[in-house]
C-alpha cells in the first residue's frame, strides 16, 4: 500500500502542553512521523508519496468558516495582544454559559477549544492544512481504484469537530477525507477508529448521518480523555440514529476483550455496507503506551490489520495517535502489514 | 459599619495561575484581605468581627451536593492520582459533549470548572467555607436591624455558580447569603454586583428567580473575562425574566459613563423595592488595576458608595475582586466610607 507523507508536519512544533497543572513537554511531537516513515521504508510497505494541494473548500465541507479563519489567524492574534509562545486557553464556555465567539483572542481561544493540552504555534495551521492535504491525497488513490492507502497524517484529527480543536487536533482528517469521497461519488461510509481515545470530534461531525457509519472502541471515557464523549449509548440523532456505535473498553482491556469488540464493529460495519472503510489508526492501545490502559501487544496490532482486511472494502487508513516512540514505527506500521496478509485472496 | 473577618482566608495560598500559556504567580493572594483589613482599622471604619460557623446548610441552598463533595475532595483525589501542586484543569465539556461527572479526578475538574486560571490548594476548601461563614455572619448582622454591614471574604464568589468554580471563586458568598437572608424572613433582596467583571455565578443562580434581582456593571464581555456570559440580553427566564439586568460597558469607561450606568441600576433596585441589597464589592474598576480596562479615580470610588446609601437599604457588602494591590485598601474603604457619608439623614 501507498504512504502518503508530508515533510510540512515539522511546522507544527509546540514546546509545551498544560497537563496535570504543568507545563510539560508535548506527546504529540514531529519525532512520531518520522519514526513511522522510517519503519515503512524498513520494511518495504510501499512507495511513500507527497500530498497535492486541495485547498480550502473540502475543509469548509466539515468545519464553520469562523473556525477556519479563527485557526489560521489565532497565533498571530495571540501574539499581537502582547502574548509570547503558543496560544492556550485558560477559560470556556462553562454549563448555562453563552456560546459565542468574543473579540479578543484569549476569549476566542476559550470558544473554539475542549481542552489545554492543546496550544497553537507559529505553523499550526500550515501543519494541520498540509496532513488534511495528506488524508485527500490517500483518499484519492481510493477513487482511483486502490484497495487501500496510509495517511501519514500529523497533526491528527479525530477529535477535532465542527468548531472546536483539542487533543492535539485542528482539523478532522479522517472526517474531511470521508466527505471528500462521498463528494466524488461514494454513497456509504464507515469509519472505524481503533484510537485509544474516543473520537469525539468525528462522532460529532457525522452524529446526524446515515450516509457515514461512526465506529469507535475506546478507553471508557469515565476514566479516560476526552471524558465527555464515546459512551455508549451515544447512538446518533435523527437520520443518524443508529448510525453511530461506541464500544467504550476499562482498563487492562486485553486481547480477547478488545477482539470481540472489534468483531462487533466489524460486524456491524459489514451489515451496513460502506463503499469505503476509513480507519482512524491510533496506536496508543498498545500495552506500554504512556496515554493509554489497555494490555494489547505489537503482534495482536497485526492481527487488528488482519480482521479490518477481512471486510475487503476499500480502506484509508489515517494516522491518529501512538505516543511509545519506541515501538511506534513497529506498531502502527504492523497493523497495515496484518491488513495486507488478511485481504481475502 | 461592621466588618466580618476570618484569617482562614489564608489556608488559600495557591502559587501559580494559568494565564496567557503560562504558569504565573495568582493574582488572588493572602496579601488582599490584610491590605483591606488594616485600612479598614487605619480609618476606624468600625469593629472587625470574627465569624460565626453556619455548617454546610446554606451552602446546600445554592450549590448541589455533588459539587461541594467535588470542592471537598478534590486536592486530596488529584494527590491520591499521583499529581502534585494545585489541582487545575486541563479538559472540559466543550460545545455538544456531555456534562456528567467522569470517575477520574483529571476529568471531575473539567467538569466542575470553567477556568484553568483557578487551581485548588490544601486549604481551599477550608478557606470557601470559611469566606461563607463571613458573608452569612455580616448577612446576619442585617437580619438582626444593622443598616450594612462588610463581608471581607476571600476567596471571592461571584464566578462561582451552582456546580462551576472559576475566576478565583469556589461558593458564592454572595448568593448563599442571599438565600439566607430570604430563607430567614426577607421577601426581596436585590444584588448590584459592581465588580469588574460580570458575576456569571450569581447570574446563573438566580436566572429563574423573581424574588432576587441581579443587576451588574462590568467590562463588556466580548472583550473581558469571563468573556461568555454578561450579555445585555441576558434577562433572566421563566419568572426570573426581567429580573437580571446586565450593563456591559466598553474599554476606558470614566465615571461619567459609569455613573450614568449606576443610576440606571440603581433605579431599577428601587423601583423592585428590595429588603435588603448585596453590594458584591469588587474594586478592579479601579483605572490602575491590572485586570480591569476601566477608568474610574479612587475619589469616583467614594461617590458610588454614596450613591448606593441614597437607596436607603439595608446593605451587605461582600467583598470580590480587586487586584491592585497599592491601591486596593484605600479603594475599598472609599465605597464604605461613600456609603456612611450617603446614606439619607
Amino acid at each position: 500500500m501507498h504512504t502518503i507523507f508530508s515533510e510540512k508536519h515539522v511546522l507544527r512544533d509546540p514546546q509545551v502542553e498544560f497537563d496535570g497543572g504543568r507545563l510539560v513537554p508535548p506527546w504529540d511531537s514531529p519525532a512520531r512521523v518520522e519514526i513511522v516513515r522510517r519503519r515503512i521504508e524498513e520494511v518495504r510497505l510501499g512507495e511513500i508519496l507527497h500530498p497535492r494541494e486541495h485547498g480550502l473548500e473540502p475543509l469548509l465541507r466539515i468545519h464553520t468558516p469562523d473556525y477556519l479563519e479563527f485557526l489560521a489567524t489565532a497565533h498571530d492574534a495571540w501574539h499581537a495582544s502582547g502574548r509570547s509562545g503558543e496560544a492556550i486557553a485558560d477559560v470556556w464556555p462553562g454549563r448555562r454559559m453563552r456560546g459565542q465567539p468574543p473579540r479578543a483572542i484569549e476569549g476566542r481561544l476559550g470558544y473554539y477549544t475542549f481542552s489545554a493540552d492543546t496550544g497553537i504555534d507559529a505553523g499550526t495551521w500550515d501543519a494541520a492544512t498540509a496532513s488534511v492535504d495528506v488524508a485527500l491525497t490517500a483518499a484519492g488513490r481510493l477513487l482511483a481504484g486502490e484497495r487501500a492507502a496510509f495517511a501519514l497524517c500529523r497533526p491528527p484529527g479525530h477529535h477535532a469537530s465542527r468548531d472546536l480543536f483539542g487533543g492535539y487536533c485542528f482539523l478532522n482528517n479522517a472526517a474531511i477525507a470521508t466527505q471528500y469521497m462521498i463528494d466524488n461519488g461514494v454513497s456509504r461510509a464507515a469509519i472505524l477508529d481503533v484510537d485509544f481515545h474516543h473520537g469525539n470530534g468525528t462522532q460529532d461531525i457525522f452524529w446526524e448521518r446515515d450516509d457515514v457509519l461512526f465506529a469507535s472502541l475506546h478507553g471508557d471515557p469515565r476514566d479516560a480523555f476526552p471524558w465527555f464523549s464515546g459512551f455508549a449509548d451515544e447512538i446518533g440523532a435523527g437520520p443518524g440514529e443508529g448510525y453511530n456505535l461506541n464500544i467504550p473498553l476499562p482498563p487492562s482491556t486485553g486481547f480477547d476483550t478488545y477482539a470481540e469488540a472489534l468483531d462487533h464493529a466489524l460486524s456491524r460495519i459489514d451489515d451496513f455496507g460502506p463503499d469505503v472503510l476509513v480507519v482512524s489508526l491510533g496506536v496508543d492501545i498498545w500495552e506500554g503506551d504512556p496515554l493509554g490502559f489497555f494490555d494489547l501487544e505489537s503482534h495482536e496490532l497485526t492481527e487488528i490489520g488482519r480482521r479490518i482486511a477481512r471486510l475487503a472494502r476499500p480502506t484509508l487508513f489515517v494516522m491518529e495517535g501512538g505516543y511509545a516512540l519506541e515501538t511506534l514505527g513497529e506498531n502502527v506500521v504492523n497493523v497495515l502489514v496484518g491488513f495486507e496478509e488478511g485481504w481475502p485472496a
